[in-house]
């Protein structure tokens, strides 16, 4: 019996190792056919250079959708189209400033971006006394002194946190519910530190979120030098002065679309992998990052694999997501169609945290898959993937997890430059080197055919 | 006694992570320091943009070793002192240039740079057909074909290796062997496909090695786009010819220095712990990431450990090396001093891969203490370090490896963006990242304290 237990494990051990010699053949394959004919940085340049930004409801919108079934298309997909969806329509409204001054010094002005979602200041501008506050408890503290003022938030983007994420969880809520937790003190209007490790000036927009209990203030972003240069002035003196102007405003709600590549499967054609990014992008740059790269990223997994001539069991299905930024309803819209048509998801990937060299992926799914999945890290150790974590996914495939119960991953690229460009006038093409682009894409292509070759 | 041995075990495993816990915290405490209060971007800073190219024997060397000297007193070291050593002076002799033509056909530049170490052509220029040569062993097969003739290795950096310096690896050979391989059948010239990753067109400099049995001819580096355009022109006509033109000599030795800063041990003074970089670069660029990196690192390696009240057990010794790019005599003088003064060195460190994001340390030293090295990886995890591999140190602690067997190790950051500027006009300032330059600086103090307070 012993004899028979012991043959039959090394039997099992035996087919293992060369599943996963297979396995390791398979993705060195793909790995290849990545780094010698990819075209993720080729999409990635066209996409940027030539639609560029495409903030939901601008024209960009639709340019870009029609980049995304060209590009589709030409990966090979077996049908592409387009998904409708309802999405809001905020617009910038053209040139914004704002300056600050002091009794009857010469007026300093600062680099600023509006953030999205932000009402405008109407053509007259605002003037208000400023107040400096550093944290969320200051403000709970002094919230007598508010009224009539404009809240200058200082919170800085904090360094220590080795994975900048984090530094992103700590300090977005400055941005996400700043204006209206100051509106609600009676503040006028508001101006965020950007959340950047970048010593450059360069203002980082974002969605704010408002409170319809509370007014509707304006609310912009400044540039850390800036940032730095107004809590000097403040700090110096009393009676400092802001000015702010912007024309923004929030339209009604018009379509915007996402742009569906499916690759049907030869065994389990009913089930179906998800692999996405989100189309859409901040107005001032080409969203290049954030998150053309999650795009290209993920055409080039349906590329890559059909060029090494593999054979899908599932239904591998390319989403290029509607309005992720200041929205969600593409991800949404997803989500309830795929309840809607009864659908079968089995997994869902998403790419957006940029186009850097690989680092990992993070999942939220059972233990129990997550104990599959870990026994393939070995496979793409060798690519630069040395850890498979739980806690993960996208904002667009989030609907899935949460409606269907779909298990879900984010793909996780080195995190140190992101927050540099992230939302930034700087998140250009020229930003995204190839190689760590094309390596997020092979990864993702490895996980995907292993996904569907072995299930979940 | 089982119950002895269990309390012994449970005791020895509670002192162990006691010591995990102690020097995960101080490893946090390092962390922080470099983060938050960091040098190492404004030191590379002022040399890449005040000192700037430091080749060695141009007024840059001398420039550099005086603000080594600076930064390692600012740095906190006890002493500072330079090393006095013999180096070979080569100079580039201002403008190069190359171009090709057929017929009666217009010349079309070449952006080329001399590979370091090469003769010139003379004030008149070289005038010869070229041929095409893909591999060394077509130069072989086609030995009976070169007399004459200028030599044009097109080999390309192959992009299926991961890690970029395996491509290099690789691809080598052509620049530092090539020149001489081909004078041995009558080259009269060569010009060498840059050894990059990189779409752009700028020329990759590095040393050639000539044997004196053959007749040293001049040897340029091309761009990769005008590569392919030379290589497009040859393959559709036989009769092309190239002009190549330079006036680079070899001028008799001169002096340089290694630049050191020490800071002496507190238990065992005479046991040193070397951790360095390389002053020298090559002339066209500012040798930020070759290796200013590896420089700002170890001077930051010193100024974090003082900083967070750390006491050294050995003595710490920051070396810049001089001339590791065309003759390694610094790194072969400071082991000579330190064979001659019979010192004892129990590690050194090198950093030389670049100031990007950290990925592991690579070992040269035995099994056990690898084995002792490999149980505090858990503690650089958090730090993006993943692997203690074995394999690995640097050009310049080479030496001291050999003649005293001194355990050495290199650091090892992302290697995707190296060669996209290594040799180049543009590794600069601007290719370096503040944040992955400090966590490169972070994980080597984290190793050095371990190292100095463990021992090896």
């Amino acid at each position: 019996m012993i004899r028979t237990c012991l043959a039959i494990v090394l039997l099992f051990s035996g087919l293992c190792v060369t599943a996963q010699n297979e396995d390791s053949i398979m993705i060195r394959r793909i790995a290849d056919e990545v780094l010698v004919n990819g075209t993720a940085y080729e999409n990635l340049r066209v996409l940027t250079k030539k639609v560029g930004p495409r903030l939901t409801g601008s024209p960009g919108t639709y340019k870009a959708e029609a980049w995304g079934l060209q590009a589709l298309k030409a990966a090979g997909a077996d049908s592409v189209y387009l998904q409708q969806c309802k999405v809001p329509h905020w617009v910038r409204g053209g040139k914004e400033e704002a300056y600050f001054y002091a009794g009857k010094g010469k007026p300093v002005p600062l680099d600023v971006l509006a953030l999205g979602n932000t009402v405008g200041t109407g053509p007259r501008g605002l003037r208000a006394p400023v107040i400096l506050i550093n944290t969320m408890d200051e403000l709970e503290k002094r919230k007598e002194e508010i009224k009539g003022k404009i809240v200058f938030y200082n919170y800085a983007f904090n360094p220590r946190f080795i994975r900048t994420f984090q530094a992103y969880g700590d300090a977005n809520r400055y941005r996400s519910q700043g204006p209206t937790r100051a509106a609600r003190y009676g503040a006028v209007g508001v101006i965020v530190r950007s959340m950047t490790h970048a010593a450059d000036n360069h203002p980082h927009t974002g969605g704010t979120n408002y409170n319809d209990s509370f007014p509707k203030i304006p609310a912009f972003a400044v540039g850390v030098q800036d940032a730095d240069k107004l809590a000097t002035a403040i700090n110096s003196r009393p009676d400092v002065m802001v000015v702010m102007k912007n024309n923004a405003k929030m339209l009604p709600d018009t379509i915007a679309h996402n742009v569906i590549g499916e690759w049907r499967g030869t065994e389990f054609p009913d089930e179906i992998i998800t692999i996405g990014g989100h189309l859409d992008s901040w107005d001032p740059a080409e969203g290049a990052h954030d998150d053309g790269a999650g795009c290209v990223h993920s055409i080039e997994v349906l590329r890559a694999l059909k060029a090494v001539g593999y054979k899908p069991k599932r239904t591998i299905r390319i989403v290029l997501f509607a309005n992720e930024e200041n929205g969600l309803r593409g991800g949404n819209k997803y989500a309830e169609e795929a309840k809607a048509k009864n659908e079968k998801h089995i997994f869902a990937l998403e790419s957006d945290a940029g186009g850097f060299t690989p680092r990992s992926f993070g999942f939220n799914m059972s233990p129990e898959r997550m104990q599959k999945v870990r026994q393939w890290l070995p496979l793409f150790v060798p690519y630069g993937v040395y850890e498979f974590n739980t806690g993960g996914g996208g904002a667009d495939i989030g609907p899935l997890n949460r409606s269907l119960g779909t298990p879900v991953a984010g793909f996780v690229p080195d995190s140190q430059r992101y927050f540099d460009v992230h939302h930034a006038r700087s998140d250009v093409f020229e930003a995204v080197n190839k190689r760590e682009l094309e390596l997020g894409a092979l990864n993702m292509a490895a996980l995907i055919y292993m996904i569907d070759k072995y299930g979940l």
